[in-house]
């Protein structure tokens, strides 16, 4: 059985008031709720998954958060990216633990989390922000998940490109995403990905343009995902009545290197043909 | 820059005809194509990114692949879980490196190779199937791309339950999965996630009369996800004409541990009254 | 150029704080606005799409409402069927100039105005409603917009059936609509339309079971409709970022005659090949 | 009990391989399946919602076509706007037994179809094509279902604008519609609407910019629909695996007349400052 120990980053959630509270437990701090205070003292060596109680009663369950709920309970001064993009995007650029990958926007750091979540303690995030505001609410937001550590912040606009090459994926997150895109492009590694969100058609529009003529890009994709759901009283099954109609469009294209056929000089040929 | 070494996971793509394959590379082994070979030895050494060329001169992108494509590319005898619900279900799950999981209905393997992933050299997945072919194609697909060290595959039906205990999450990918939410409860871990996918809606309903009362269960959750892919053309933008309208409904729930309220004896609330 | 007269329907609305009035228009009367009042005297003989001002100066566009405003500004004490799906109701019951239609469950009356717009001077609605308060708002709703002259409105439960036959469409608004198929098809002529709506997985399982299987009835079809509207800001173009999730399940089902193929004996058959 | 009556419009339908055929019945002539032939004469007399068969037995119901099946089945070059928009269309702009509306781009008909019936006799329809066979196509399609008499077709390019004024409504299903704003404007009575559907976010964002700008129009709204048909086994209720991802985007304006509030001289003010 697994128990609290300091150290752990902890979600304590009503399923009453659907508040809820992401922190590191830390011996002789308290935890000021809503509805009364928790010590965390009194959480250490508690069992994951125990409804507790605040000292005016009020119960809450001790989770540890998935990274849907590190995503979802951000503090947030911006739009953030919603969970089921954040697990697209890691799908599509191919993290895993050990990648590397760059971040351009950082928002209030909710993808960053994710992302770093994924790598583990083999892989490294560099996350560019212009706007110093965001950056540090995006690092406590990192720091309160104990997931500092594997990021690089960067405060700086991205115009005059990346400091890291070969990584295997760069994310944007940027208003005009497909001005970057040598930048991009010289970043990443051969076969690596390259993905953006943006909001309007009229940046979908001015990114495929971009994107589909540029040599060092090719497979490219958009989509954008829609997330409903339902309501879970079983005699009355059906989706909620309001849903989020839009959040973004997701775009991917792949780093490939376009060499032209010359059957007697290009490596891969003559060598197959040698080898035949 | 990164170049392509035995016993690497490739995949080479056409951006002609869409066909792909995927391969560990292996010297002395030739990758027949539908458009000519192309021999392993002529990709040792090459740069991932690269466009190659087979005997016949037909041209393939030389790329590692994503989570995406791995799942994508699959080969299949059954309905996969589409790369759209195994991002989501990921970070429902809190899946991340070091995460132990069990899954029950191994299909292709699809998820599985979502799922052994993101759970790194320091996690692990125990896999369950009843039927003996549908694991054999899922090994061999776990095989095909190095991730078959970290899955534990168990030909056996799950009414007996599951031989782990306290996993950080259960995935259920069976017909009836309103019937093993105590096998699960068992195996799982408190605050550890179970989740499941089910296609019509009379599943969906059995599995929230199942859920909704079951005490070792909270945090009822279901929904569905739509993913809408775009034209590229930069001139007529557009969503595809057909999508794909449904692929399943996607539950998820909480193991928790129910304690009632006892101000003079319960731990939690003594010692935080004690501290305060 | 088409000017208001004294018995038009006129919808009053207002680019600026999106309200609007929905009145027929009378010498000496007057609308009182959230912005000051306008004189009916005023508004006669003005053209229709005239910005008109009230005694405080705040502009409204003076404009005739079309069948999608009818629904959408109507009083309403319940939920109603939204214009998405009042549209393909329409589409799918076939409903046109001269149609005979019975309705049960008017609610506010909204489907019943589309309805009765559609089928014109020659056709007409028997709508059927249990509670008095609903049936008094739905009434009041179509002597607003002068349509009560195409709709008989019956307060009455239908389970003992209903008094009409021979109608082309029965549309059921009701919570459990699969009780009333015997009731539904006794009003239908053959080849007439049944529809209904229902909000729920639940009724809409329980809907098929009753209709596959009910001999009076083919070609049972159910769909959802999903309406997303856009911002229209031309430099920012996208959804908005909320969407209704769900009205309802639309069920259609075709009153049909079923006899058996008997080359001997039956009509259409001995006819056939006679004549071949 | 309605029986079939020489003129009449029918739909024979199979619920077995879902072939369908829409005729106006016509004594002498003969209906050729897929699986044998009909003779008109047999059907004649017989009442609607009936089984009937081929001389080789096989199985058709005689139907009387709805809205939603005329426009489903009929014979087409072209993209048709499909049923779930057309409704929506109805809805939007007003169409109602009476209304007098002009059409750009018929295309196959399909529209023409569902807005000739809906006028009924006392409406009118006037349709503009540019290309010959489209316009016979539809003219056919017209035919064969009796609306022909409803419809003025006009061959010719709409950059010189259209014959009729004072119209109710005007829809272009044409790849340029903001170029045709101030033709549609001049068409179009006070308060009336003016509708289009476009497949790309390109036109999408064209049309906005024109629009919203033009100050003989407000109101502007866009939006899309998506129709998610269900399996209907009872046991195995589910949205369809595939469905139709998209349309078109929906675009509909109000012909408004923009007039400067002045309390001294503009009537509506000094009316209602009069009458007060």
């Amino acid at each position: 059985m697994r128990r609290v120990q300091p150290g752990d980053t902890v979600l304590l959630v009503s399923d009453k008031d659907h508040r809820c509270y992401i922190r590191t437990v830390e011996a002789g701090r308290k935890l000021e709720t809503h509805r009364g205070f928790i010590a965390h003292d009194a959480l250490i060596g508690q069992p994951i998954g125990l409804r507790v109680y605040t000292h005016l009663g009020f119960p809450y369950f001790l989770l540890t958060p998935t990274t849907e709920e590190l995503i979802r309970y951000i503090r947030r001064k911006s739009q953030i990216i919603f969970p089921k993009d954040a697990g697209y995007i890691i799908m599509k650029l191919g993290i895993k633990p050990g990648s590397s990958i760059i971040e351009a926007g950082m928002g209030s750091g909710g993808l960053c989390i994710a992302l770093a979540t994924m790598v583990g303690d083999t892989g490294h995030v560099f996350s560019y922000e212009v706007r110093e505001d965001m950056q540090q609410l995006a690092v406590q937001n990192l720091a309160r998940v104990n997931l500092a550590g594997r990021v690089t912040c960067k405060l700086r606009d991205i115009t005059a490109g990346f400091d890291e090459v070969d990584v295997d994926a760069v994310f944007l997150d940027v208003s005009t995403p497909h001005r970057f895109l040598d930048q991009a492009r010289s970043a990443l590694r051969g076969g690596g990905v390259l993905g953006c969100i943006v909001p309007t058609v009229n940046q979908l529009t001015e990114m495929m343009e971009a994107l589909v003529t540029h040599p060092g890009y090719g497979f490219v994709e958009a989509s954008e995902l829609l997330l409903r759901s339902f309501k879970t009283l079983p005699s009355r099954v059906r989706p909620e009545d309001q849903m989020v109609g839009h959040t973004g469009y997701l775009i991917f294209a792949r780093a490939v290197i376009q060499v032209g056929y010359d059957p007697d000089k290009v490596m891969p040929i003559s060598n197959n043909v040698a080898q035949s």
